[in-house]
C-alpha cells in the first residue's frame, strides 16, 4: 500500500480512540503510543477500556439487555475485566475452574456466570455448584451423572443448558448446513443423543434445566449460520416439550416456561485488515431474534431469551500490539524479487494466532509519518523458530527503520490469552489508556518471574 | 493398535528407563507413573534425568567432544537442565536475553554460551560481550554494526561466527538442495551477502571471526541435507580464506587457523510414534565428519571442528506428559463411523504442537494393563476450543476409561517451553524421575500465579 494509506488507521479495524496527531504520533484514548514504550518498554499490549466498554454496551443493545450477552472470558481475562464486564451489567462465560476463581476474585457475581467445557473436572463443577454459577452448559453424559451427584451432595438444584451440535458449522465466510459433527463439543442433535441428555437432564432431581445452547464456530461472517442453528435447535426444543413435557409438574406448557433460554454461542466476526468489515451485529441481532420470534411462534412455543456469547468481538478490536524495530533485512527471493523482513521485539509468543491459525493481520507505524514507495515486507518476530511470523505478505513502505514503533491492531482476543514463554520471552504488560491516562493492567514478566517456579 | 500392541512402550520412543510391571504399571526410572499423579496431580510432566544426560553423551561421542555439541536451550531449559547440561561438559545455545540470564543464574560457564538470534536486542548483546560468552551467531549487516559498537565500547574482540544460508532446506524426511531462502535467518550464500558480512566482520577491529553456522532444518531424517550443507558451507569458507585472507596478518593460513569452526546446527529427529525411527546420529555424525575431513583436504583446508546444536535429540525422548482421563464420548461421525474422543484434564496450552504444527504423538495408558478391541480414537484436551487435539487419528483399546492415567511419550522438547496458559490453565509441573525417587523441577502454577501480575 502507498504510505498514505499506510498513514491512515482504519476506524474498523483499529480501537475507537486511536487517533494520527499532525506529527504523525498516535495516540489512544489520548495517550501517544511512543510514551507508553518509553514509560513501560516493548512489546506491549494497549487497551483503549472506553472501546472495551462500548462493544459490551453495543452487543447489549443488540440483542435486548445486557443479561443477554455472555462475554467469552477465554478470549481475555484478568481481575480489571470482569469488573468491566460486571460494571456494563453483561454476564459471563468460564471454560475451567481458574477462569471461574479469577472471575470469584473480582468479585463477579456467581449467578451471572455460565460454565462451559467438554471435561470440566469434578473440583470446577463443585466449585460452580457451591459458589452458585448461574448455569452449567452441560457437555456429556459422564457430566450429567457428575454434576448430578455435586449438586445432589451439596443439596442444590442446579440450573443447567444442554449443549446441542446442531450440524451447522460457520467457517469465516461459508457455513455448512450439514456439517458432519466429528468435534468434541455438545450432543449430536441428529443422532438423538441431545434429546436424550434433556431427558436424563429432566429425570434428575438435582438439575433445572433451563434452555438449549449451541455454537457454531468462530470469527464467522455469514450471519445465516447463526439462524439455520437457531432455527434447528427450537426445532429440538419442540420436540423436547412434547415428548418430554409430561416430566413436568406443569406439563408441556410448565416445560415451555422453564426451557426459556436459547444461548447461540458467540463467533462474531470482527475485521482484522482494512479489507475486511466485521460483522453487522445490530443487524445480525435484530434479523436473529425476528427469525427466532417467528418460528417460536409456528411452533406455539413462549419466544425463549436469546442468548449470545462474543469474546472477540468485544476484546478483540480494543487493543493493539506496540513493537520496535529491530532488524531490517531486504533478502532475494528468486527471480529479482526481495522481501524485506522487517524484524520486531515480540512474535509467536505474544500472538500464536498467525503460525496457529493463519491469522492475517496488519500493521502501522505509530511514531512518525512514513513516505516511502511499497515494497513487499514480511513482518516476523524475534524468536529462534523460522515459522515466527506476525503478518507474511504486506506491502508497507520502505522508509520502515530500526526504532520505528510498530503497531499491530486488533490483537487483544485470543494473543495475551495464548501467550507463552518461548524462548524464555517475558509475556509483555497490559496498558489500560482512558481519558489520557495510562495505566498498568499486568505488569511486564521478568526473568525472576521465570524462575520463580524452579524447585531446585 | 490391539491391545498387545498398546500395552507395550516403544523403546525408541519412551524414556530409556520407562518399563511395564507385571501389575501393568509403568515406571519411569523405579518411580510409578500413578505415584506421581497421586502425589503432584495431572497433568504433569515427567523426566528421566538420566535418559537426558544419556542423550549428551551419545552426542558427544558421535561428534568427537562433549565441547563440540550446543544443547538448544529453546527446547526446554531450567536452571536444573543447565546445570544438567554443564555437567555433562556440554556447551549451550541462548536465544534470548532471558535465555542467557537463566543459564548464567545457573553459573554455566560464559565462555561455553553461544548466542543466537535474528534480532537480538543491544541490552542482550551487551550482557553477552560483558559476560564473556564464548561466540555470537551473526546474522544481520545491523547486528554486525550493533555488536561492533558493543565490543568497542567494552573494549573486548569478541568471537563470533557468521550465518549462513547455505540454500539448502531440510523437512522431516526430505531435503531441498535449491530452496529458496525466503526465511528471516542469516546471510545469503548464493546472493554473496555471506561472504560481504565476513568481510565486514573481519574488517571489525573488535570482531574476530572464529568460523561459520548454517542450519538446515528441525526434525530431520534425511541426513543427506546435513552434508549438503557442509559442502557448500566449506566451499563459502574456502572463497574467504581466497578472497579475504590478506586481511589477516598471517595471511590466508593464518585465517585457516582462525575460521576453525564449522557449526551446523540442529535438526535431528526422534521418533513420536512407533512406526518412525530416530535418525542415527552415530551413523550420521560419523558420515558427516568423514565428508567434512575429505572435503577439507581437498579444499586444502585445515579440517574445521564441527559443531551441532540438538535441542529435541537430547531433551525430547526424555520426557512424558501424563493426564487423566476424564470424558469418554463417542461420536456419530456418518455411515455408520464412530469416533471416540478421550478428554485428558491438559491439552494445547501444554502441548500446541500437533494444533501449531499437526504433529502427531502416540499414548499409553499407564495405569494398568488395558485389553479392549481397537476403537478409532481422538485425544482431546480440555480447552474452550474444537481444534484443541492432542492426537488426532489413533485405533486405541476401547476399554479406556475416565479415572485411567494416559501418557504421551516424547513432549520434552517444545511442549513446556511453548506452553501457555490458555483458559487460565496453570502450567503443569516438571517431576525428574532418577534411580526410584521422583523430585520437583518445576512446580504447577496455581490461581495465585495468575493473578500475580495484576496491578489492579
Amino acid at each position: 500500500m502507498n504510505a498514505d494509506t499506510f498513514n491512515e488507521l482504519p476506524s474498523h479495524v483499529w480501537p475507537t480512540h486511536a487517533r494520527r496527531q499532525e506529527d504523525g504520533v498516535v495516540t489512544i484514548a489520548g495517550v501517544p503510543l511512543p510514551e507508553i514504550v518509553e514509560e513501560y518498554g516493548s512489546p506491549a499490549f494497549v487497551i483503549d477500556e472506553a472501546d472495551f466498554r462500548c462493544r459490551c454496551r453495543t452487543m447489549a443493545e443488540a440483542f435486548g439487555g445486557a443479561d443477554h450477552v455472555h462475554y467469552a472470558a477465554k478470549a481475555f481475562l484478568t481481575r480489571a475485566v470482569a469488573r468491566w464486564v460486571d460494571e456494563e451489567g453483561l454476564c459471563l462465560d468460564v471454560a475451567s475452574d481458574n477462569e471461574l476463581q479469577i472471575a470469584l476474585a473480582a468479585e463477579f457475581p456467581a449467578e451471572r456466570i455460565a460454565a462451559h467445557g467438554n471435561n470440566k473436572t469434578v473440583e470446577f463443577l463443585r466449585r460452580c455448584v457451591e459458589r452458585g454459577v448461574g448455569r452449567i452448559v452441560l457437555d456429556s453424559f459422564q457430566e450429567i451423572e457428575r454434576l448430578g451427584a455435586v449438586a445432589e451432595q451439596a443439596g442444590v438444584v442446579q440450573p443447567v443448558l444442554v449443549r446441542v451440535k446442531p450440524g451447522i458449522e460457520a467457517h469465516t465466510h461459508e457455513f455448512i448446513a450439514t456439517a458432519h459433527e466429528d468435534q468434541k463439543f455438545g450432543f449430536s442433535l441428529a443422532s438423538g443423543s441431545a434429546l436424550k441428555a434433556a431427558r436424563e437432564v429432566l429425570e434428575h432431581p438435582h438439575l433445572r434445566l433451563v434452555g438449549l445452547h449451541c455454537h457454531v464456530g468462530s470469527q464467522v461472517f455469514d450471519a445465516e449460520g447463526f439462524s439455520q442453528a437457531a432455527e434447528r435447535v427450537l426445532g429440538l426444543l419442540g420436540t423436547i416439550l412434547s415428548e418430554l413435557g409430561s416430566l413436568h409438574p406443569g406439563g408441556r406448557e410448565g416445560l415451555a416456561q422453564q426451557l426459556s433460554t436459547l444461548d447461540l454461542g458467540g463467533g462474531y466476526g470482527i475485521a482484522y485488515l482494512a479489507q475486511e468489515q466485521p460483522l453487522d451485529v445490530a443487524a445480525v441481532a435484530a434479523d436473529l431474534l425476528a427469525k427466532v420470534a417467528a418460528q417460536a411462534e409456528e411452533l406455539a412455543l413462549p419466544t425463549p431469551t436469546v442468548m449470545v456469547e462474543p469474546g472477540r468481538a468485544i476484546a478483540g478490536p480494543s487493543t493493539v500490539t506496540v513493537y520496535t524495530v529491530g532488524t531490517v533485512k531486504d533478502v532475494h527471493v528468486g527471480d529479482d524479487r526481495v522481501r524485506r523482513y522487517l524484524s520486531v521485539d515480540g512474535g509467536m509468543s505474544d500472538n500464536i494466532r498467525p503460525a496457529l491459525y493463519g491469522a492475517q493481520y496488519d500493521a502501522r507505524v505509530v511514531s512518525r509519518f512514513v513516505d516511502g514507495d511499497p515494497v513487499e515486507s514480511r513482518v516476523v518476530g524475534s524468536h529462534c523458530e523460522s515459522g515466527d511470523i506476525l503478518i507474511e505478505n504486506a506491502h508497507f513502505p520502505n522508509d520502515i527503520e530500526p526504532g520505528d514503533i510498530l503497531a499491530i491492531p486488533a490483537t487483544g482476543a485470543y494473543c495475551y490469552a495464548m501467550s507463552s514463554r518461548y524462548n524464555a520471552f517475558g509475556r509483555p504488560p497490559v496498558i489500560v489508556v482512558s481519558s489520557g491516562k495510562a495505566r498498568v493492567m499486568l505488569r511486564r514478566e521478568t526473568v525472576e518471574d521465570l524462575l520463580a517456579l524452579e524447585a531446585e
